[in-house]
């Protein structure tokens, strides 16, 4: 898909190929509970920690970035639980996410985008979360469960 | 990071935001043996059926539509195999691209940005494999056999 964009000197039309934005998000889980943080940004909500795949940087290098960046935790390991990609699953854009689930220790301190960070049960997760991150929690839970 | 492109009208610079770009590859075995596409664009080689995820496209979707743009086959299902990120492993630019399994009937003819499609028993790859492909080769041949 060609996206246009707006020369800011004289207007023209630059073409620019766009393609889906690759994004990455962590699932940390721990004695029953998931790890969320709460957006400072539209769109509003909890979510999992998470963000941008820079270039020049790999999905598990940008989930380990944003998992630090995020909540000051460090993911000890990670493993892959799967992509998601619907074009719908971001209002703002069409986003494709990498999810891995982390371990990690210590205890969250929110950062960067993250107005808060906390820990869920995942019998009890909070009513508001943002993109399609309560499905990708379910499928996180069936898989620790199964 | 920010990618400097030139407007074709006056010459300034039009900033943009740069992502790797999501790709799909596709892996397709039958009895021992791998279906390889040999490229018609360089970097020369045989390498998985594949290429870009469209903006508003899912990656499955971009998954079946290239096997058949590229082999005239038609996936029957899918799984995923992993997501290969690095940034060197597309020597053009960063590609960042979820690979699945799939299962397909019939027998491939090539077609879009394909030269050819061959089936090649997993023991005896071709020698140039474009791309980290006989990687992911060699790790889906692992899953099977695992």
């Amino acid at each position: 898909m060609i996206l246009e964009k707006t020369c800011p000197r004289c207007g023209a039309v630059v073409e620019i190929y766009r393609n889906p934005f690759p994004t990455t998000d962590i699932i940390v889980v721990r004695a029953g509970r998931v790890l969320l943080i709460r957006r400072a940004a539209p769109p509003e909500g909890w979510a999992l920690p998470g963000g941008f795949i820079d270039y020049g940087e790999s999905a598990e290098t940008a989930a380990r970035r944003e998992l630090e960046e995020e909540t000051s935790l460090h993911a000890r390991s990670l493993s892959l639980l799967g992509v998601y990609s619907e074009p719908g699953r971001d209002p703002r854009f069409h986003t494709l996410t990498v999810v891995y689930v982390a371990e990690a220790d210590g205890e969250p301190q929110a950062g960067d985008d993250a107005a808060d960070a906390r820990w869920f049960s995942l019998d009890q997760l909070p009513r508001e979360i943002a993109f399609d991150h309560r499905r990708i929690i379910e499928d996180a839970a069936r898989r620790i469960k199964g």
